[in-house]
């Protein structure tokens, strides 16, 4: 990997975005990390869409289906399969992290490919049957000082209380309250009956479905979270009167949205979340871009999140004007923005970042959580906002074993950042001895004001 | 130039889109290149775009009027002109295939310059006239193994009839429809008449315009062609019903469309080349966002193509959409996708062409068949594509003796890039030379679905 | 900083846009820098905006507020809060202008941080007293061979007439209309009754308006204006009749504008400017993309220019398409253009500066005038439009002694670009020389076509 990592306390702050998987890990003291192929490939869309686009049914790879159809369901052929077009991922951040688990994680010293598939699959195989290989015990080898795991506002967050009862208090829930905010979701009115249920208050109402939110926050707070996320297909924002909010919202329940509804009632629940968090301090995550679920087919038979996401070119200058002017001067509030459209980092977002104190830019995220996409966003960002207005690094990677990997290359690109710009002389060497440290560790931590001894 | 050149087969596959002199240069044994100027300067809008941009009228170049008022017809002239002017394609792409042309195709050892202009002009003409440089002749000694033209849905494809007779097999049609589908073309009512004698299909309906598409691609087929090619303002797609396809045809011949007539149809066709490449197997090329004749004052007083083409930024997501849910999922399909708009490249076309099997995304295109554009490429759509989601390389030149310049920048730079990730072990060095061979080759023929016994 | 300095004439030629303070300083003999905080912080918002980012509000750094409500006038203070929060800038233009001042202009050695900055403070202060530090007294000592003013349409131009009188003959002013062209701007009827009384001509219909701004151009001219400066949100351009111009002007002089005739307005006057430059030979300067004022609370307060100016993603194919095709092909039209968006560098603005004769495009420029935004522009722009359709250096800076550090940062860029294109076989080095000196000075003397006998 690129250049040489910095000399610091190497500490993770992990966030498992849209991840139930790994708390259920966590929760469960004797659970473990499966078969190989349910390790690496399965549930990881970042590797089933790569052979997917090569044209490898994801049947073929022991992807479930909705209907309950039977897919491919020998492991270790899954993996084979996999092996065998390893050379798929060449040049690509995945083979990079699963390379790096590999040979760091497991202890695996041959190359992937056809010949050697068996043989690795019987030595990870032998590794995972292993207490040290226990998802707790993992937990505690990567040295991970927090992990934030992305919860529905309607979640009981049981598995975390027993979590904290077994002492991992490090692990902590985040509010992701989207289930219930898209209006246009088929699944919607289940959202607001089990929103009603869970907090005790009527949320059938635009006034109670507020309460209801605004309790759910409080419940999350105490069980040790420390922000919210939020993901929109635009950053679109515009306060409506409550009038208008109710008139909406109750359209929604009687099922007879008008067409601009959904937009307009997300533009608008932006605005109460940023109140919210102004008041509870809860950190305000807003994940923009994503068109989701492209490809119809993959969708119907297999369902979300199956690597058919395409981002879409994002407008921040004028979307958040109305949110930013709101609440943007209320020194309680953090808004932490996160984009696929790398266009916009030095337009639109390092200037804004660069200005508003509620503002803090995010790492790059999903297909930018890359080498050259970190590399881009040092070039682009920090010239206009500065390092001290960037959040940091976390991953929302789902697969677990790769937190270390992809912490990993953020050091060594940050690092290797600093260094090329103290052999230009653009930095002195102590400041870049500095801030690789608060690349590392130290803004990820203020970003999201956690609090601790180790600073 | 960059880097040093990978250890390979050194072999092109080009194209030669909107290129109809290359094929009559060919088709004729006894053809010659011209004079200097007729090979470099006059009909290369690379190069009299650059002059005119400095206030060098393109009479004063020798570039042909539509009303045939005189130009400059001394050749001699022409030379000094472009040479006293050389400094301005320092840096620029065009500058370097020149000067390599220059060097290794006519063996001028000199630079060109106002003082070796004449020198110069004389040792081409001298080269030109020997029978080693007769197109033939030098496209043997390029090595090219596949050269495709791009021609009319309308072309009798007499000269390729000639050139295959002559062996010169590897010379191949590429159906190229788009004077019959832009009904909004003050030429497009003839267009379908010619369509119609040459097809034998009465295409004066839509449904006899189909059937005419469905006979001529037959054709071009049965002539060797692998490939189609469509271009378009902008990737809209979305299908119409037969009958509204037929009444937007009507209106068309008529002489009385609707103001979005012609977005639509193309649309809408787009979507049914689609369907006829998943039934005949023609790999399907989309050219995309290309503003012709900007300058409707050098249009309208020399023509199309003459330098005043500028790109409009490119939205792919949404446009693509209707397209891709018809027939991605046909294994068929073979859809490779060029842009004018770089901001697409990690944001919109990397996430589809590695998620879709139909999709493959095509090199640098135009302005960015150059270094940067090359190096931006690899920076921006491997990490996510992948490189087996790419179709290699091949140019749009119309400058015949340009070939061999434009691919070796190519392998020099995909080399250059390589070397780069084995030097910050991003890549293995076994890898890496593997895909040095599949960069200058093998993924031109598989995208292409280009079969021979030589790879 | 980067490379090594190319061997030339060091020699700047710079603009000071919306900049009043400086020909201020400079008319009067007398008048000194003030106090660093003065000269350092308070009248610059590339400084304050990083400060209030985090937290720190403008009152702390003696910003004035509109309504007179006192801030922070202890410099000394103020001074201090910079110091402690001078890592902010670190990777930033700012911090490196900031570094090279304070080494190379005031001589101070020592870095700048929380210890440090009283004994700073006080040599600063020490130094700014003396005579050498008298603005006249720097503007000999940076070797400044043009320095361009921007000013207000209405502006008498007395302050320039007072410095002519003194022999800073050097010092011209550039017309900069936008304030009696902004129809939308509450003090526009104001501007056009003060354009009347400076212009003895009638403003007050459609047809005096455009005299008296033939007229105020005419007499720029007189006054050593070599170009005029135009802002824009979007580059969006239509001619209007004269009757449907007249209408919309007598509609913003009643007081009853139609929501879209500030824009159509706009876009019809930046035609009418070209036709203008065309006959007057005034280069024509357009910057675009910039929405103004985006944190209204921070305007509310303090007023504009203040730090809140976030960029717009920009069009200018099409937008710019009536004015080029109506006056590009006239030899006299000289136009620079500047923009806010990256994106646009090789997509749109490459291909039209490599295309019309008319264009030229400008430096990078505002949050692109740094390291990393020269590295793109070179990167992106010179392989299109080629180095000699591109307008050399010059800045916007309001910061008088900040000039010889922004020059000195493109001097530096600009030859590390050449020595790496030199390096790779793309440039021969006599020719990378030539361009050295080019970038340095010949390209910005030729884009505003100032003779002297110095080229």
């Amino acid at each position: 990997m690129v250049a040489t990592a910095a000399a610091h306390k190497r500490l993770d702050l992990a966030y498992q975005i849209e991840a139930d998987v790994p708390p259920a890990l966590l929760a469960d003291p004797d659970a473990t990390l499966g078969t190989p192929a349910e390790l690496f490939i399965i549930p990881d869309h970042y590797i089933f869409r790569m052979l997917y686009s090569q044209g490898i049914g994801l049947e073929s790879l022991g992807v479930p289906t909705r209907d309950g159809a039977p897919v491919e369901n020998d492991h270790r052929a899954i993996w084979q399969r996999f092996a065998d077009n390893f050379f798929l991922f060449r040049g690509t951040p995945t083979g990079l992290w699963l390379q790096d688990e590999l040979v760091n994680v497991f202890g695996v010293r041959e190359r992937l490919n056809s010949a050697s598939a068996g043989r690795i699959y019987d030595q990870l195989a032998a590794q995972i049957a292993r207490p040290e290989f226990a998802p707790r015990a993992l937990l505690r080898r990567f040295n991970i000082e927090l992990l934030c795991t992305t919860d529905a506002a309607t979640d009981t967050l049981e598995l975390h209380r027993r979590m904290h009862a077994d002492g991992l208090t490090h692990i902590r829930p985040t509010f992701r309250p989207d289930a219930v905010v898209n209006i246009a979701s088929p699944a919607w009115r289940e959202q607001i009956a089990a929103l009603t249920d869970v907090s005790g208050e009527d949320a059938g109402s635009y006034a109670g479905y507020i309460r209801a939110l605004e309790q759910r926050r409080a419940f999350f707070k105490e069980m040790g979270a420390l922000a919210t996320d939020h993901a929109a297909l635009t950053p679109y924002t515009a306060r409506l009167s409550d009038a208008e909010a109710e008139a909406i919202f109750a359209r929604a329940l009687a099922g007879t949205p008008n067409a601009d509804d959904a937009a307009r009632f997300t533009g608008h629940m932006l605005i109460e979340f940023a109140r919210m968090s102004a008041e509870d301090g809860l950190v305000m995550q807003l994940h923009v871009g994503s068109s989701r679920d492209h490809n119809t087919s993959v969708f119907a038979r297999f369902g979300p999140d199956k690597g058919g996401d395409i981002p879409l070119a994002t407008e921040w200058t004028r979307n958040l004007y109305p949110l930013l002017n709101d609440y943007s001067t209320d020194p309680r509030l953090r808004l932490i923005l996160f984009t696929l459209d790398e266009s916009t980092y030095g337009r639109e977002l390092a200037p804004l970042a660069g200005h508003y104190p509620a503002l803090r830019l995010g790492p790059p995220w999903w297909f930018f959580d890359s080498v050259n996409g970190m590399r881009r966003y040092f070039d682009r960002v920090i010239e206009t906002a500065g390092l001290y207005n960037t959040a940091g690094f976390n991953d929302d990677t789902r697969a677990f074993a790769s937190i270390p990997a992809r912490h990993d290359v953020w050091r060594r690109v940050s690092c290797d950042w600093l260094a090329g710009m103290v052999v230009q002389g653009l930095l002195e060497e102590d400041d870049a001895q500095e801030m690789a440290a608060d690349c590392a560790y130290n803004l990820a931590k203020r970003a999201y004001r956690f609090e601790t001894h180790s600073e």
